[in-house]
């Protein structure tokens, strides 16, 4: 079933408007009648279809939907900026994941060169990709992408638990930092997760965060791709923290 | 640092031809006394290349790699053939989390029709990509693609646990069954992971799976894409096992 986010007033005038009417009636072609999910990232609602139009549809709501589907900690995710494409991929199965902010960082081994008249556009166009990729895995709240950023302009001093992903503790098989933290996370914790571009991180970035008292991690003994690295800890996170034995 | 996977007779020859070759002196650029890696899936060395050729590069070594790249468990993704160009990144990204082999599995709601002839052509890239993988991770084996097969044709006798992806048991927030296995699997056990492609796995398969003994398992509460459950499963088996408090 498709799920919508809705502003809070729509909400309660039982109507989407905008592209998600688009969508629902050429996208999915839906008729009077069929179910959808209807959320204002507060509650949700299984929602009928009363009436269709390209940019005004109208619905009832059945019944509200309950049950958490939110990740107990609130992760944000400094990514370095990647080359090409992958950070799209990094948004998307990152929000299925449950991360809860991003902020695309600019750091010394990233290629890619931000034109600050781009940086609006790509970050409209990155906050889209999250908002799908919200609807798609039934989330209740959509991650912001915040802002794209120099590593040494980010104010971290919200976070209780700071971490970033180091090739070179793989390769020292550093087997017991990651581990540690994530297994003694408490419900709300804000954590800072820092990963490097292709490249990995500088030894300058290194020594900053270390000053900033980050934990360097290890995720096992392979070397991972900078993408593959917040599917890692994602995964890990809601393996330790959502599944139960 | 790149490493290659050669032949153990080019190991014992301290050769590397082929694609390889190309690769050191026409991608890489690489000169003489560059470091690289040589493996011939069960020894690595650090070695020093002597000469260079685009068709034949030698090597001397100057000390063998120990230390343990690989998962402590085979794990075998039977994974639902999806649309486009995502088995490639499911194979990329998997060799990276430790994938022990892979079956792109031709199930109900899989979109891909096989045409047989090109289904040789078609493993052939799927192994080079594995390969790739294998050596941009440091892995000590590359995994293999071993067939492009029907769910049903599968003999899955060989395996101490077979667990299948279950977006319904996600719904239903059935959050055990998953880390009750991972959590109690042991060196040199065989898992098999059946994934649903797109449209998830149909009712019929789900009935015929539980009658081999598989286990359904959702992975916390957000609905993940068919390429996304991979990687989590991957990650919290690596997680589990590979790290330590």
């Amino acid at each position: 079933m498709q799920k919508y986010f809705i502003s809070h007033e729509n909400l309660e005038a039982l109507v989407i408007d905008g592209d998600d009417a688009f969508h629902i009636t050429k996208v999915m072609r839906s008729k009077i009648g069929d179910k959808i999910l209807v959320s204002d990232q507060n509650k949700t609602y299984l929602a009928s279809i009363k009436s269709l139009d390209f940019n005004k549809v109208t619905f009832e709501i059945i019944d509200e939907k309950t049950g958490n589907m939110e990740l107990p900690v609130f992760v944000s995710i400094f990514q370095g900026y990647p080359k090409g494409e992958k950070l799209d991929d990094i948004i998307k199965h990152g929000t299925e994941l449950g991360v809860y902010e991003f902020y695309p960082t600019l750091m010394k081994r990233s290629v890619f060169k931000l034109e600050e008249k781009k940086k609006e556009s790509k970050l409209v166009r990155f906050n889209k990709i999250a908002k799908e990729a919200s609807e798609q895995s039934y989330r209740t709240y959509i991650p912001k992408v915040v802002d794209i950023i120099e590593l040494k302009k980010i104010d971290f001093s919200k976070f209780d638990y700071k971490i970033y992903c180091y090739e070179e503790s793989a390769k020292e098989f550093e087997k017991s930092n990651f581990k540690n933290i994530i297994s003694n996370l408490k419900p709300n914790d804000k954590v800072a997760i820092v990963i490097g571009p292709e490249g990995g991180i500088d030894s300058s970035e290194v020594e900053y965060l270390n000053k900033l008292g980050f934990i360097p991690c290890g995720l096992g003994p392979r070397i991972l791709r900078t993408e593959t690295a917040v599917f890692y800890c994602m995964s890990a996170i809601s393996y330790e923290m959502e599944l139960l034995k």
